[in-house]
Parts: structure tokens; sequence; C-alpha cells
């Protein structure tokens, strides 16, 4: 395998939203199943991290915990919850809720991983955190054939100077296609 | 031949603006020259449509009349500008100023066009009001490596149900990939 990498995997309208500006998916959730990249994609991921709004999300529409449709938690990797709230466990699920300044608590996730890549799940906000950090390697987009005008952005950052770097485009029949982009990285700081 | 089709041509990037909130193109012109397609994309226009904030930033960016830099308009073909304000012209184009009802407007341009198509340079706001009208056949894009965070909007819209269809995703090198959609039409008015 390459090197471990630090990655957003995820989909994103044409028009760069994550959701709507009320956290809906059905824009998504009507074109049908996950990317077919995805199994390949999750057996290479060591850990995984997300925002708290993501992880309520999780709860809310696919865990349903309590309810007669309860799913299992479905990562096996560990997961780092970025919130400054208390939230609720899930009990089959190895959670760990973390505030506070990213680098060490990316450390930890490196060292979790080991030769495996770190899986960013989202929001914008918590990928934006690990580029001002320096710390993500790559962007794997899927572009849903739509537009949303408005919702919560892939990225809420300026990231032109210097621009990503195509690695590859992939096209899934007439709805999705994925982008995958390697990010500049600050220059290593060297010893003097 | 195929039918003529009105279409948006132009580059965004990844996150969905067409420029930044004070209109600048920077990160896109960093990024060389126009898209390997405009060539064969230009030979079937016959008609051009653009905003007056498109139309200004031509003349300020590039005719730069009255400089030592002046350069011709570009365009061979009959050009509607959308203006509420009184513009400069430019003598060697074939301007026209049109404000108000854009349906009768695209009757007109599609008169002069006839067998080729209409292309909507932008900006974002005027593409919009050309999906609004259901006048918009084809969205083509070039994805600039890029992320502004905030800027000009592509197409300040929702447009998600139904979706758009990928007709074609197509890389070029490690910078751009030009993507195409179809939109979806309302159906036609039938006699009672």
């Amino acid at each position: 395998m390459a090197d471990p990498k630090t990655q957003f995997y995820g989909a994103s309208s044409l028009d760069g939203f994550l959701a709507t500006s009320d956290d809906s998916l059905e824009w998504l959730l009507q074109l049908g199943d996950g990317a077919p990249t995805y199994a390949a994609f999750i057996a290479d991921v060591g850990a995984i991290a997300m925002g708290a709004a993501t992880y309520e999300w999780l709860l809310r529409h696919h865990l349903r915990p309590g309810s007669p449709e309860e799913q299992p938690w479905p990562y096996a990797q560990p997961t780092w919850v970025f919130t400054h709230r208390t939230l609720p466990t899930v009990p089959s699920a190895d959670l760990r809720f973390v505030s506070g300044d990213g680098t060490p608590i990316h450390a930890a996730m490196r060292a979790a991983a080991g030769e495996k890549n770190i899986w960013l799940v989202g929001g914008g906000e918590l990928v934006g955190q690990f580029v001002d950090r320096d710390l993500l390697d790559e962007l794997i987009v899927q572009i849903a054939p739509v537009t949303l005008g408005a919702g919560k952005p892939l990225l809420p950052r300026s990231l032109h100077s210097p621009p990503l770097r195509l690695l590859s485009a992939q096209q899934f029949g007439d709805t999705f296609v994925e982008l995958r982009y390697e990010l500049p990285r600050a220059p290593t700081s060297q010893p003097p």
C-alpha cells in the first residue's frame, strides 16, 4: 500500500455543498446507493474523524437507536468525534469524543491507523480545520448531478495558490463523477 | 449537427464559484489558457448572451479600450448583453443591450443562431434566469482545482428534483475536468 494518507471522501453537489442548510441529504439519497469505490476505499481506512453535526445526522437518520429500524454502527475503525458538546454514545462503536487542537489528535489517529488511511467523513468545517493545519492529503469527491444554491459547504476555505492537483476523474453512469485531488503541502520546516 | 441547444460553458471552482466576491479571476488565469474544447465549442455557437457584470469584466480586463494593450472584441457572433444600466459599447462588436422578459429575447437569439447553439457566458444569475424559464439545455463546466470558499455562484438555484444527467466527464492533465450535464426539461404543454 502507498504512504498512509488523510483523506476527505464524500459526495458534494455540483455547486459544492455537502448538505442543505437544514442538513437534509434527500437530494443525495434519491440517487441510490453509495459510490462504487466505497468498498475499496473503506478497506484501506484505519481511523475515522467526523464533526458533531455529521455524527448526530448518522444517529438520527441511519442508526435511529430505540426505533424498530435500529441499525448497528457502520464502522469497525476507531472513530474520533470532534465536539464541544456532550453527545449520546453508541454501545457497539469504538468512539472517542475530542475537542481542541487537531494536531495531537491527528497524531493519535495516525498511530491508531498504522499503515492505513485516515478518513474525514465531514463536515466541511472539520475538513477546513485539517486543511488549516496542513493535515489533509487528498480530497475525494463524488459530484452529484444537482445544485443546491445554498447549504453546508464542502470546504469553507480559499485554496487556490498553489492549486490542488487533479489525480483522477472517474465517471459512474449518467449520475456521479468521482474527482480525486492532492492538496499542496506546505514545505516541511528544516532544521537550521 | 445535433439539435441546436442553449448552453452554459465556462469554468468554475470545485466549490461552485465563477469568480471571487470582488469579481477576480486570478485563481483561474493562473491555470493557463482556456479549455482545449473551446475551439470546437465556439465553432457551433450562433448567438451569445452575457450579464452586465460579465460584459464589464471583459471590457476592463480583456479589451481595455484606450489602453496600449487594447484588444478587439473576441466574438464574431451577435451578443445580447442583459443589463438595466447604460453600458459603453464596443465599435467592432455586434451587440444588443436588452432587459426584461427573457423568453422573447431567447426567441430572437434562437432565430439569429439558426442551426447553431446559444452560449450563456454568465454570470450565474443570468444562467439562473434561463433555468427559471426552462430555456437552458446543457451545463458544460470546467472544474478548476481550487476552492474559493465564497464568491459569485455558478448557478444560484436549487436543481435536484429531478437531477441533471451527466453526459460526459473529460479530464485535462492534472488541472481541469470538464463535466457536461443535460438539464431535465419541464414537460411541453400539450394542446387540449
